[in-house]
């Protein structure tokens, strides 16, 4: 899976325009244009690599002069001391590069360690661990390709692609089954529609009149273990709100096919790596 | 102090644009355009406020026809259950408009929180708590606002507006003292010159040769207090590497100016608020 | 349905900079700045509008001085003679709108009306007519939601947001039927997976491993017909290929459930619409 | 005649994060990303290939990996079964390019048919076929380069590049005379005067005061003629309004200079060229 | 005349963005965001003002809290010590836009002032003062803006909207009389073409052939008079090269139409206006 | 010292879009594409050569297909027919890409020349000189990386590096010392301080409550070179205001640190510099 290099550069560029502006004010007066250096990233952690691509393509764009050797690819597990990769070239793209290329990686990697996690503890269960729209502005592809790395799926892109009716809009229509049926008309064919639900009752008439996917929100494992039982399949199940490392496996036993989560892309903990330059 | 509108709007629109692309699939099909709906923002948790005339500006930028009162302004600290704004206005926009005003909103008011509690248990010492370069790209000056309305302050804004002597500067000039001096000849007067020091010795020597601020760069509390000693006020002691909320206090207790945190803006954990439309 | 005001600012601020580049040579160099005039759109021909909303917005942003009152909204069909539009105001911003509005205006009303005419054949049957991704660089949003005015349905929007199987991923992959279970192990569960057949014996397969929707590429009518007796309404069927207004009837009439129609949106007629400007 | 890289690009790159957006859902699923495979474009129809070095540039923004030979360069008539181009490279990147290249190359080659049709009815009159400014919006370069390999001529680009005076000019200044001479007294010398012309009368009052263009708006062929007896090679003279394929060639014939056409590029039927891979 | 608001609006960001990039660090942390303040626009100097409107623009974009009365319009002649603008509103707006608004007032101030120079100098003869291509990158049509406000002309605006022949044109193609023509063949038909010469001999030429206009490039005033008795109106006649304040008027008797100045636009001297902050 | 090849990529294709738009009308229709030339650049004047580097990439974005040989580095001082450097390729691209880097290339040599003289004028004396904010929008860094290359150096980038107290910021505070105190609660840690004044006293107050620059404005050299006395190294002084020439000297001979000069930016004189295509 490759994301387009003119989303990836435009994202780079403007990080890097943000994070040296004009000059960096210390390299640029003090190490000569044509002094070279060798470095290389190392993991201060265990976790999965995310973004070893998007790193070795920043310092394409800060100067075009560094050789990037990639030694881990993206989505493989990393213990605390694992050269990542190794760079050689103009030190002052080294160091104009550095902080740009490490915020994006530690960052990517960041999901894909968190989203690994959770994809470990629901190994052997019908589930899937999917990420969500709460994401950060202009890094959603981004984010979300790092969930996959991680293991994990991708739940809608945005609010084109799959059409999810919540309370708001089932109260606008009087129930479930009128709001299906209306949006079914004007639908394209492409599109699931899932149906947000909060009681059993919800789940069956959602399931009553054909939703591709049911929302079980916030609901106990009890009742979600119900719905599972009530669907019988007819539906893809995904269960929502309130998920935890200390959870997730109960809530996947219950046999619903898909668990999401915000915090895998809202509240990302980045995943330490250094990059480290050879005297 | 307040961010300029054409560099949010620019935030907002990448964000509107990535979240509905086309169209709502659900909404744009089932709401008629002059159905209308209030709203509210309540807390779920704890903590400061921030970002809410970005929230209210994604509103007018993904429909201009919803009135948003603010009630609790940036900056405030707020408890669960506590009412941080009323919205007004079209169904349509206010679904529209939702998810990019949350994540805005989430974000930049879990960075104020966060910073908030380190700045809360530093309390009474010298010490001030600050941001790095380790933001989020496209977002810096969004978190950055962020760290100040929690409290915190500004480190350099990018490697233009301060001159940060690291390892590797230093021995391209054979020591702190030559690669001051040769940045000197060069620096713009506006400029700050920052030394990153391991080891007493090199306190010493950059304190000696005037250093603006001195960097005492994962050094032991003990270390950290000799150095204090040791400048006595000729320059800013900034301290960094492994600030947890755990060391902080007894950190700001060595009597170091600065005590600077990355995890404020590169493990941003989001502060809960939820948006509930009113039936 | 309302695209993104950003979205649609974009497109006109380039057409309005691409049209006018410095300044219109003759208008800004006669008319005093207070001249007014009084004009309005009137159709030439019949057919259904669309883009009125858009055209508006262009005086806004050419000089945000011209009242401009929409009497036929986007949707309503039209006879040739009919007034839509009525404006009033700065004759300077008339004149250096006019040729981008009616470019838009005439576009998307071409569309609508192509759209339409094709909706009115294939009336009482079973079956929607769809667009295709055959758009125009920029314009795909404007070009989709004409289609949907015009009574049609939107196709996939793009290559992530629905899943077709093509001959050459099938081939790589010895067959629909593992094709298929590839993709499924690794599709987000909103995405749905369409397989382009051309023979019954693929449909029959494509059925067999619950693909959501089977295109029927290229076929004649009666063998379309027989792959809607042998799916039975497991899976929707798309008729795609060489659709024209001569046979789009009996297409339908073979009970299939989407025809798609690159025309609609890569061959547009454009609708003709006139500003008159009163003397 | 070689258009800006600049300008090419921003538009495949606008069109490539259109119809891409994230990922291709079945290739980047399903291909290895070192999978490679052979293809080519072949022409279906007759007509003037146009566009196939932007063809040729959507590849290589869209991955970089891919050897597009051209075979047929733009200009060139090519007959229904023609080999225009071949291809060989990543799978991905051939499957991810496609649509975009094909959007493109179909448009531009649409408009060089049709115009040189156009060009071939009028051949060996004194008369030129030319674009209008009803272009789309942010495709003006992309749309008249196309006119000039189907052989015709470019009118105006924008409105700064040639003054025309229309009605609302001319009432405005209480006749053409005094128009054209307010129009002197400010204008660039490097600006043609264009005179848009309704009676035989407006035709005399144009030439005497010198315009460089008179433009002859929907007048019947009888007219026409006697406007170019009248004008006797004083001013270029521009036939406009209701040309069509029929009528084409006895406009040319009464001597006009110049016939513009808008159909050229608001009413584009895309020239059908398929890319096929090999198995 | 007017420019497109869309065409300021991006230069006024790109302004602000990087005057500001993050906050003001004096008026961001001192000054209440209730403080208002009133000012006003006063010249150092005499001159033309030009600008005016985007200098008001600038704080509208700024933050839009500022009223800003306009005392004098582009093209007014001031005396050191006139008043051209009052301001009055938020602090912070003005503090924040006030370099911004001045850098673009007083360029083009300056530019209208030293183009009026030039247009004094040659008052009452025939010659026209106009620019030139020699402007700075994003500014050309403010600048040429710039000269008409002066009372200058413009010269083309882009290489697409005037054909000049130069030396190395005429040389690949044997001469003028074959370059003109082969030009002729292709250019359409609202392109002037203009011909440098630098000998009489090439002036005879370039009138035999019927160029448009004739520049005559680096020529004693000698020989520019006899250019003017040779050609006899058959083509305009524009000098271009070495003009300075010393010679224009001497070269504007000379009887060519127009002469060119780079220096309009390529050696801009800003006329000196200052806010003044009221107390 | 290297500025971002994406910040200056931005600027190119900004100048070659406004300068070329569509085509070169004269070049694009008569120089065979794969017609080639060899041309120079030479000096016209004694200068400082600055932006050589920025010339030579418009060729690459202009085209591609031109081999540019620097002769001369940005820095170097030139005399009046010196040769800058050979460049050789396509003469389609030579001729399109001319005017652009010409324009870049004189501008910012204008700059560093002007800045050079400057400089050379205090030699020996404790100043230096620098530039100021009055920089034209969107070319900031290129000008101030031009005052550098002629020997000078920066003042501030933007608002937001560095915090200058002015007489309102003052007044709003009731005095230099209450502002300062102010100020320093809220300011980043890296982020100096300076205070302007117009009198002694206020040297003396600015001197005593630490400010890190002090500000003469306007000051007459008696009373500057008072204040040397007066703040004896305990501040930074900047003189600032009616810097000429002719007084920069006596300035300079006051003992001040720093002369800014916002004429070096905001009223350049090109240097002249031409390009040559051999015949």
């Amino acid at each position: 899976m490759k994301l387009l290099q003119c989303y990836i550069d435009n994202i780079i560029t403007t990080a890097l325009m943000e994070d040296i502006n004009y000059i960096d004010a210390a390299a640029d007066n003090l190490i000569p244009e044509d002094h070279r250096s060798s470095a290389y990233y190392v993991a201060k952690d265990s976790g999965v690599v995310c973004g070893i691509e998007v790193a070795k393509r920043v310092f394409d764009l800060a100067g075009g002069d560094v050789d990037f050797r990639i030694l881990i690819k993206d989505g493989t597990k990393v213990q605390k001391g694992d050269i990542i990769a190794e760079l050689e070239g103009s030190t002052l793209t080294l160091l104009k590069g550095e902080r740009t290329a490490l915020n994006l990686l530690q960052h990517m990697s960041g999901i894909a360690t968190a989203t690994n996690r959770c994809v470990e503890l629901v190994k052997g269960t019908n589930a899937s661990v999917t990420d969500t729209r709460k994401t950060l502005p202009g890094l959603r592809a981004l984010q979300k390709y790092s969930v996959t790395v991680g293991g994990g799926k991708n739940h809608r892109f945005n609010l084109s692609d799959c059409a999810m009716l919540k309370d708001n809009h089932i109260d606008a229509y009087g129930g479930i089954t009128p709001a299906v049926n209306a949006l079914r008309e004007k639908l394209g064919h492409t599109v699931k529609i899932e149906v947000e639900t909060r009681t059993l009752e919800e789940v069956a008439e959602a399931k009553a009149i054909g939703a591709d996917i049911i929302m079980l929100d916030n609901m106990t494992c009890e009742t979600m273990a119900e719905a599972v039982k009530l669907v019988d399949g007819a539906a893809l199940l995904e269960a929502s709100g309130n998920v935890t490392d200390a959870n997730i496996r109960q809530i996947a036993e219950t046999g619903v096919d898909i668990i999401s989560l915000g915090a895998l892309t809202h509240s990302v903990k980045c995943f330490d790596i250094s990059m480290k330059i050879k005297k």
